[in-house]
């Protein structure tokens, strides 16, 4: 049985994830890396490299092209364009512009008879369907989204902005009591400040004045002014030995409740514990990519997200499969 | 906007979780309550009753029949019939069966242009959908289901047939250490007696010889030998007061691994905690219905499981609403 094809765009640490993935599968290779930078200089784990400029050549040798750029600038433009030569999955995480990002990838995957799946990975991804089956099954309730404990690379990156920091790490924590309160379905009332903490690992600069810096960090708007925040001043050798990890994880949780008033209540709880944060995009990217090449085979076209795409299609395993050994 | 409209075939304890989940939802309504039993007999909620010999007199009148018999022999004939002039969800449940079952709803229903979604519940269904998004996106890895802590009415029923004994409830309880391990990673190979342990609660005669009682529930093939089992002996007042819920849950945990040589671990974990088991899997079919109404009027038929809907389509909200709210 010949393989599911699919190429890369992008080789930082989500394409990197792609193909350690697809090197696992057993139904989808990696045929194509392809890059902005000199092909010669990214060093793969086998995967043959191309310069991003020459990808036209490379159609029809492979089935889905996996888009691993960023949300911010890459991919609002790059989906809808890889649009009218390929089949493309994206992990467009921007939660706000994501209908205006939908938008864009249905009018040319229409116009241009391809598949796109946007918003994949696990928040947008799985934590959405929880999300959705969720509320849907429990139509009176609430939901409730924990991150962490995990890194945030856009808070790292706020704190290394900071005058006389020379690197940093924060992690997102979600509060225990916090949690079992949801789970006990009190059904709180949850501030910003209730939800999560934020933990940060700083490494300074000799005779940086580690009092302003840590105020600077605690009092930045939007970032942590609305969290309690600790701040741990360590040196750069324990930071890579301790904090050198993307792990990251959370919580969707739906509590709600049935009966003739409310008396009977339910708890239905989604977690997940990763150790890789891209690396498990990644893998939530390859299965989607399954997908997106059966969608298109069938002769479907225009954008899709999680919530529009059967769960038997992501599956490498027949429908009759399924059905026999795991429904 | 009209509210889909549903009927219930059979009204014990799944067809009134029906009604009751149906009286809260924003878009379905029960119109009909069919029963084999007489109708003036039965006491609902405030459904309208009829006698099921009279249902095709009502064909038009709802667009999707929720079948709430049971798996044993109302269902593998139930939901091929009735298929013939209705679109019918169920919650067919015997595993071993579910492809014939599957088979047999899949010819009725595309004969005559329906709708039949099977095995709809949280297991199989919402358990299912898990262990399928779990292994689909961690191919490498292990799916472990673990039930309870809960009533299970089979091995309650199982332990009424001994002689001497009144009454009787049996919770089956995941072990916690067994759960453990596999947070932990440690993917252990785990024994039918290390998953669960069963824990009886028994009223006898007045009388009645409790050693031999309880030797024959501990020793009972299929249902007690293979666990370990704890007997309590109680009186019929303390079961009525303590023991008269039909509370039930459990989890299903993919433990998976990425990497270069799978040294990246990771844990999905999705858990249930229900006060009611059947007014809960009354409201996963109610959802369900949901779909099989939206399937029939884009024209589609045949058979689905879980596993064959898009999740948009189990969800009150439009695709736009649920992009922009919950994606």
């Amino acid at each position: 049985m010949s393989k599911i094809k699919i190429a890369v765009l992008g080789y930082g640490n989500l394409g990197r994830g792609v193909e350690l993935v697809a090197r696992k599968s057993s139904d989808m290779e990696l045929v194509a890396v392809f890059t902005r930078r000199e092909p010669s200089s990214v060093k793969t784990y086998g995967a043959k490299v191309y310069s991003q400029d020459e990808i036209l050549a490379h159609k029809g040798e492979f089935d889905v092209l996996v888009l691993c750029g960023g949300s911010a600038t890459d991919l609002p433009t790059q989906t809808p364009e890889f649009l009218k030569n390929f089949n493309v999955v994206d992990s467009f995480d921007t939660h706000a512009k994501i209908p205006e990002h939908f938008a864009n990838v249905d009018k040319n995957a229409k116009a241009n008879n391809t598949v796109g799946v946007i918003a994949v990975g696990w928040d947008p991804g799985l934590f959405s369907l929880n999300r959705l089956y969720g509320e849907s099954i429990l139509e009176n309730g609430n939901t409730y989204t924990f991150w962490g404990k995990g890194v945030s690379q856009g808070h790292s990156d706020a704190i290394r902005r900071i005058e006389g920091v020379v690197d940093a790490r924060q992690y997102t924590v979600p509060i225990e009591s916090a949690l079992k309160s949801v789970r006990n379905g009190e059904n709180p009332e949850l501030s910003t400040r209730a939800k999560h903490l934020r933990d940060c690992y700083v490494v300074v600069k000799d005779g940086a004045d580690k009092a302003r810096i840590e105020h600077e960090i605690k009092t930045m708007p939007n970032y942590f002014a609305d969290y309690d925040t600790s701040v741990n001043f360590i040196d750069l050798e324990t930071l890579k030995r301790d904090h050198g990890g993307i792990p990251h994880g959370g919580f969707v949780l739906r509590s709600g409740e049935s009966g003739e008033n409310g008396e009977t209540k339910h708890l239905i709880e989604f977690s997940l514990k990763l150790d890789s944060n891209p690396e498990f995009t990644a893998s939530v990217l390859v299965a989607y990519a399954r997908a997106a090449y059966r969608l298109a085979k069938k002769g479907e076209s225009g954008a899709y997200s999680v919530f529009d795409i059967a769960p038997a299609l992501i599956s490498p395993k027949t429908p009759e499969e399924l059905r026999k050994e795991i429904l």
